[in-house]
């Protein structure tokens, strides 16, 4: 045996990022789905120096190594089995063969497209990350590297298909006028989240039945007028 | 600012690699660049389970996130920039425009092939990583979500060019029998690691200078008859 064994680890964030998603119901299941979330990577001293991104504007792509810190609080076992949601959310499947948040050391990784250096942060796109989430490395994109161009994944072979999203008038006019005060493209935000049916797979919800995610300070609710229809009612502003 | 600010996370070991590579001298500067290298994931527990493992048999790589824990011990300063051997070992970037095995978590990340699944233990092609090497994560590469085609890095834009390698007749037949005694394809393993030049970019060296590095417990001696020209000149069996 070697002494790695028995050994641990110290981590410390990097960087904090701030995104829309204050819940982790309604976020993409994978990065880039959504590449209208725009988020910052706060850059945690010393780190928020121009020096430790010197060369980034060379590159245009970024990987994010993260903390699921959410999911840390909520168990203490190890979870040796996962029931991924594109599975129905009732097949179990093993933990290394998934990329579930309930991972062993709750490390995650996000390709995120790069948008913006600017003083001590980061901008940038598609990053389905919850706000706060602390950041313990990011790394270059290297195309050549990381394109395995000969790989395959069965389980996982394409991206989920979209559905159809649309609004009532009432939460079209609620999404325009959040947009402008945000400076969001709030109404596409909500669309790109949404067309991934954030609903567990197994539902087959009443078309009376509403749900509602909180994205900013915005709570958007909406309902099944039909299976894989989603029609978002109104645009609800968050009482902090 | 958010408590995530101050805190820190623990990691713990879910495997640990074993690999060809006894010093990080003449290890590939990318995962993959030498896939006649097999190594072997061994699990720990609770991880060593069977059931951690159901469903990989649908994938072909692997993500493999793990700590870089020679380089450990080497530092406590954190770098904020890095000299990477591509550019010659001269010139400085960001820590977060490379990859650079000095980073501030000590964190790394390869993609490997999977080759096969046994109990307790993976084995993978390609992996760049110290024998001993703590993993922390391993998850499914998802093609469709990793291979970013519209990503560019002009930093790393190509895979180094490989340069000749040769064998003397010695070297050679001490090749053949290592290989069979550890089972091993020997020859092929230095032949591609020795093909990314391990030396820095900035040395030319003399006709005269040898160098050397350990693969398995053997002892690899070459020279540079001319620059980008390597000759193998004999295998020495390492004094344990």
């Amino acid at each position: 045996m070697t002494s790695a064994t028995d050994s641990h680890y110290s981590l410390r964030p990097i960087a904090i990022a701030r995104t829309p998603f204050k819940e982790k119901f309604a976020i993409p299941r994978q990065p880039r789905l959504a590449d209208a979330v725009h988020s910052q990577l706060q850059l945690l001293p010393p780190y928020d120096d121009a020096r430790a991104l010197a060369g980034l504007e060379q590159v245009s792509h970024l990987w994010l190594s993260f903390i699921f810190h959410q999911t840390l609080t909520q168990h203490q076992q190890p979870h040796l089995q996962v029931r991924p949601p594109r599975l129905g959310g009732n097949k179990k499947i093993g933990v290394f063969a998934s990329r579930a948040t309930h991972r062993p050391n709750n490390l995650g990784m996000s390709l995120v497209k790069l948008l913006a250096i600017e003083p001590g942060q980061m901008v940038v796109a598609g990053a389905d990350l919850l706000d706060g989430t602390p950041i313990v490395d990011i790394r270059p994109y290297v195309p050549y590297a990381d394109q395995a161009t000969d790989a395959h994944n069965h389980i996982a072979p394409a991206p989920p298909e979209p559905i159809e999203v649309e609004f009532t008038p009432q939460a079209l006019q609620q999404a325009h006028q959040h947009g402008q005060r945000l400076s969001q493209p709030v109404q596409l935000v909500i669309q790109q989240c949404l067309a991934q049916d954030p609903k567990p797979a197994y539902q087959q919800p009443a078309p009376t039945r509403e749900y509602g995610v909180q994205l900013w300070d915005i709570n958007v609710v909406w309902h099944y007028p039909a299976a894989d229809h989603i029609r978002v009612l109104r645009l609800e502003l968050v009482q902090q």
